[in-house]
C-alpha cells in the first residue's frame, strides 16, 4: 500500500500548516486582538496532522508522479478550508466568502470579498497578506524545507506539481538545498522591497504587507483603494519589484553564482522584458490621451502593466477608462503572464513560446512536407513529449475557462463581467474591471472560481488528475 | 518553373468566376434591371483569365501542397474583389462595404452591411445569395468540375485546401467523380428544401434565395428581419435543413450507396446530434422562462440553435435576451461548429474531438507514465502528425482571433461587441448580438474582418502559408 507514505506526507503538511498560524497569533497578541480565530485552526490541523503522521512507511517506498499530484491537490484543498477559519470565526465574512478570500490569498490571485479592508483587525489583515506570501512559493515546498520527509529525495514529484512553470530543475544536486536557495532569494528580495517601502515613508506594518503581496504576485493590499493613495516613489518601487518577481528564480541563482552571461542569455527573460516594455508604451499612449497628465499617465501605466503581466493584481488609477483594445491586451497578458519558475500565474511565457514555436514548425512542415525542424528553447532541444504536454496544457487551460464561463454565466452579470471574473481567478491575476463585489456571485459561482484559482495556481494537472482518479 | 501551372490554373479559375455572373445577368434581364454592374466584372475576369490561360505547362508538371494552398488563397482574394463590383457599381455600397458583403457571402458568413436589404434590386439580392451558394461548396471545386485542368488528377491539393475539415477523402477513385457526387448531393438537398419552402407558401424567388443561404450555411436573407416573419412551417423546414447541411457529406454518400449502417456509426455525427439536442433543450428552457409561450419558445430555440451550431447565422426571435451563460454557449457552438466535410464554418467538431482525445491521452500519460494509448476516431487510429496538425490548428485559430481582437478593439465599441464581431466573422457564423451595423467599423477593422472571414472559410492554412511565403 502506497497510501501510507501519502498519508504520512499529508500529516507533515498539516503540521506545517498549523505552524503558519503562529505568526498571526503573534500579531494578534501584539495588537491586543482575539487569538481564538487562529488557535482553533491551529489545533485542528495539528491534531489531524499528528494522527496522519502515525502512518508508517518503509524507506524503500517511493512517491510516484501521481502521488505527488494527489498530495498537492489534497493539501491545497485542506489549506483553503483551514485557512478560512480566522476570517469566519472573527465574523468578518460568511464561511464561503472566507474560503474565497483564503483561496484568493494562497493562490496569489488577489480578488477580495471585502469592500472595506481597512476596518479589519490587524491580525486578520496580516493573515490575508501572509497567505499571499506563503502561497507564492508554494506551501508544500516550505513544509519540505522545515520538516524532512526522509533521508532520500522522495518528494521531487510533489515539488514538480506545486512549482509554477513547465519544468523544475534542481539548481544544486540536493533538492533541499535547491529549495533553501529559492526561499533565500524569495525572502531576500522581499526584504529589500520592505526596506525601500519603509524608506518611501510607509509604516512598517503596511510595508511588510505590501512586500508580501508583491513578492508572491498576490496583490492583497491593506488599503481600500489598493495602491492608489501611495506616493509615486512607492508606486515605482512596487512596480519594479512586481517585474522582478515575474522573473524565473533560476536567473537570480545564476546571478548569485556570478554567471551573469548565462542569466542575460535567457530567451524567456528577453521576451518578458520586450513584452512588458511594449505593453507599457501602448498603455501609456492610451492613458495619456485620456488623462492628459504625463507624470500620472507614466506611473499609472508602468504600475498597471507590471501588475497585470505578473498577475499581481494591485491597482492604481482607473482601469475602467480602458478601450476594448486595451482590455484585450490586459486579458492576453493575464492569460500569458510572466516567466516560469517565478511566483506568477497564467500559462507562463515559456509555455506560450514553446507552443508558438510548435505552431510555426507545423506550418513549415505544411509547406515543405519533408522538412525536419527541431524546436529549441533556451538553447536546448525540446522533446516531442514536452511539446505535447505544453499544447495539452494550453488547450486544457482554455477548456476549463470555457466550462467555468458556463457556470458563472448562470449568474445575473453581463458577459464581460462574467468573462473578467473567470479569467482573473483562473490566471490568479486579481485584475478586475468594473465595480461589482465578489460577494455578489452565487455560491455555485464562488465554488467554481475557487476551483479555478486552485487549478490556475497548481497549473491544472494535479486537480484534473485528482478528478480522473476519483472517477475510477 | 512551376509558376506556369499555377498561373494557368488561376486563369481557369478566373474564367470560372466570369461564368458565375451569367446567372445574375439573367435575373437582371428578367426584372428589367441594369446588367452593367455584372457585365463589367464578367468582362474583366474573363479577359485576365484568358490571358493567364495562355501560360503553358508540361503534362509532367505537378502541383504540390504549397501550390494548392497558394492557388486557393489568391483565388479567394480575387473572388472577393471582383465579386464586390456589382454592389459597388450599382451604388448600393462603398467599395470596402461591397467587399465586406461579398466576402461575407462567399465565405458563407452572413453578416451584412445592409440595414435595408428589401430595397435592393432583385439581381443584387440574387447575387448576394448566389455568393453564399457558390462559396458553400467551394468555388475552385466548382471550377474543377466545369473546366478540366488536365488528364491527370493534379488538383487534389487545391481541393484539400479549399474543402472544410481536417481530411478530404475521395469517395470514388476519380476525384472529378467525387466532386460530381458531392455537388449532386448539395444541389439535390437544396432543391428539396426549395420545394418544401414553396409548399410552405413562400414565392419562388424567396424560396430559392433562402435555400441557397441554408445549403451553404451562409445566412443571407432577402428580408430585413432575417427569418422572423416566415411562418412556423418554413422556420422548421429551414431548421431541419440547416442541421442537414451541417452533416459530413460523406454520410449522404454512404446513404446513397445504401450503406446506412456505416453512416449511422459515425462518431462525429453522434456528437453533433447530441450537442444540438442538448443545446436546444438548454436554450428552450431559458427562452421559455423569458417569453412564456411554449410554441414560440420551441420554434425559436430549434431555429436559433440550428443556426448557430451550423454557422448559418439566420435569425428569429430576439437573441439579445440571452443571459451571459447562453451567450457563452452560443460562442462555443460558434467556435466548434458542426461536422467536417459539411458547408459549416468554425473549427469543426472532428477537430475538437481529436484535440480533446489527445488532451485525455496526455493526462493519462501523466498519471501512468508508461501507458501507451493510441487515439482512435471514427474507428481508425489517428497518427501523431494528424494530432499535431489538429492541435496546431486549434492554437492558430485562437491566436488569430486574439490578433483580430487587438485590431478591431481599436474601434470605439465595447469588449462584447468587439469580441462578437471578431468571432462571428472568423467562424463564418453571422450571428450577432446587439444592433450596430457593420458599416460603422473603421476600414482597418473591416479589412481585418475580411481576412478573418477568408481565414475562417479556408481554414487558416492557405492564408498563413501565403503570408509566410511572401516573407521569404
Amino acid at each position: 500500500m502506497k497510501s501510507n507514505i501519502v498519508n504520512n506526507f499529508l500529516g507533515k503538511v498539516l503540521i506545517g500548516i498549523a505552524l503558519l498560524f503562529i505568526f498571526p497569533i503573534i500579531v494578534a497578541v501584539a495588537n491586543g486582538e482575539p487569538i481564538m480565530p487562529f488557535m482553533v485552526p491551529l489545533c485542528i490541523s495539528l491534531m489531524i496532522g499528528l494522527v496522519l503522521n502515525l502512518y508508517e512507511f518503509k524507506q524503500s517506498d517511493n512517491l510516484y508522479a501521481k502521488d505527488g499530484l494527489k498530495i498537492v491537490a489534497v493539501s491545497w484543498v485542506i489549506l483553503s478550508i483551514i485557512g478560512a477559519f480566522p476570517m469566519y470565526l472573527n465574523r468578518d465574512a460568511s464561511f464561503i466568502d472566507a474560503i474565497v478570500e483564503t483561496v484568493s490569498g494562497f493562490t496569489t490571485t488577489g480578488i477580495s470579498v471585502f469592500k472595506d479592508v481597512e476596518s479589519l483587525n490587524s491580525s486578520i489583515l496580516f493573515w490575508r497578506s501572509f497567505t499571499n506570501f506563503v502561497g507564492g512559493m508554494g506551501v508544500l515546498a516550505l513544509v519540505m524545507v522545515i520538516i524532512p520527509l526522509s533521508k532520500n529525495d522522495k518528494s521531487m514529484h510533489v515539488l514538480k506539481a506545486e512549482m509554477p512553470g513547465p519544468s523544475v530543475s534542481k539548481l544544486v544536486p540536493s533538492m533541499k538545498k535547491t529549495l533553501i536557495y529559492l526561499y533565500g532569494i524569495y525572502i531576500g528580495l522581499t526584504f529589500v522591497e520592505f526596506i525601500l517601502l519603509l524608506f518611501g515613508g510607509n509604516n512598517a506594518f503596511n510595508s511588510m504587507l505590501l512586500s508580501f503581496a508583491t513578492a508572491s504576485t498576490g496583490g492583497f493590499s491593506p488599503f481600500n483603494d489598493s495602491c492608489e493613495s501611495l506616493n509615486i516613489f512607492s508606486k515605482y518601487v512596487i512596480s519594479v519589484f512586481m517585474i522582478l518577481f515575474g522573473v524565473n528564480f533560476n536567473i537570480y541563482f545564476l546571478i548569485l553564482m556570478k554567471d551573469i552571461k548565462s542569466a542575460l542569455k535567457s530567451e524567456e527573460l528577453r521576451w518578458y522584458i520586450a513584452i512588458a516594455v511594449i505593453a507599457i508604451v501602448v498603455v501609456f499612449g492610451n492613458t495619456l490621451a485620456i488623462i492628459g497628465n504625463v507624470e500620472k499617465a507614466m506611473v499609472d501605466s508602468v504600475f498597471q502593466v507590471s501588475s497585470f503581466i505578473t498577475s499581481t493584481g494591485f491597482g492604481v488609477g482607473n482601469i475602467n477608462i480602458y478601450s476594448a483594445g486595451l482590455k484585450v491586451l490586459a486579458f492576453v497578458l493575464m492569460a500569458v503572464c510572466a516567466c516560469a519558475g517565478s511566483t506568477c500565474g497564467g500559462m507562463k511565457l515559456s509555455r506560450v513560446i514553446i507552443s508558438l514555436k510548435s505552431v510555426r514548425r507545423d506550418l513549415i512542415k505544411l509547406i515543405h512536407p519533408n522538412s525536419v525542424e527541431t524546436i529549441k528553447f533556451e538553447g536546448k532541444k525540446i522533446s516531442d513529449d514536452t511539446i505535447n504536454t505544453t499544447n495539452t496544457f494550453v488547450i486544457l487551460f482554455i477548456l476549463l475557462i470555457i466550462i467555468s464561463l458556463f457556470i458563472v454565466g448562470l449568474d445575473k452579470f453581463d458577459l464581460e463581467t462574467t468573462f473578467n471574473a473567470v479569467m482573473t481567478t483562473f490566471t490568479n491575476n486579481g485584475l478586475f474591471f468594473g465595480d461589482i463585489s465578489f460577494t455578489e456571485f452565487t455560491t455555485l459561482s464562488k465554488i467554481t472560481m475557487c476551483i479555478g484559482m486552485l487549478c490556475g495556481r497548481l497549473e491544472i494537472f494535479p486537480f484534473v488528475t485528482l478528478l480522473a482518479e476519483k472517477k475510477k
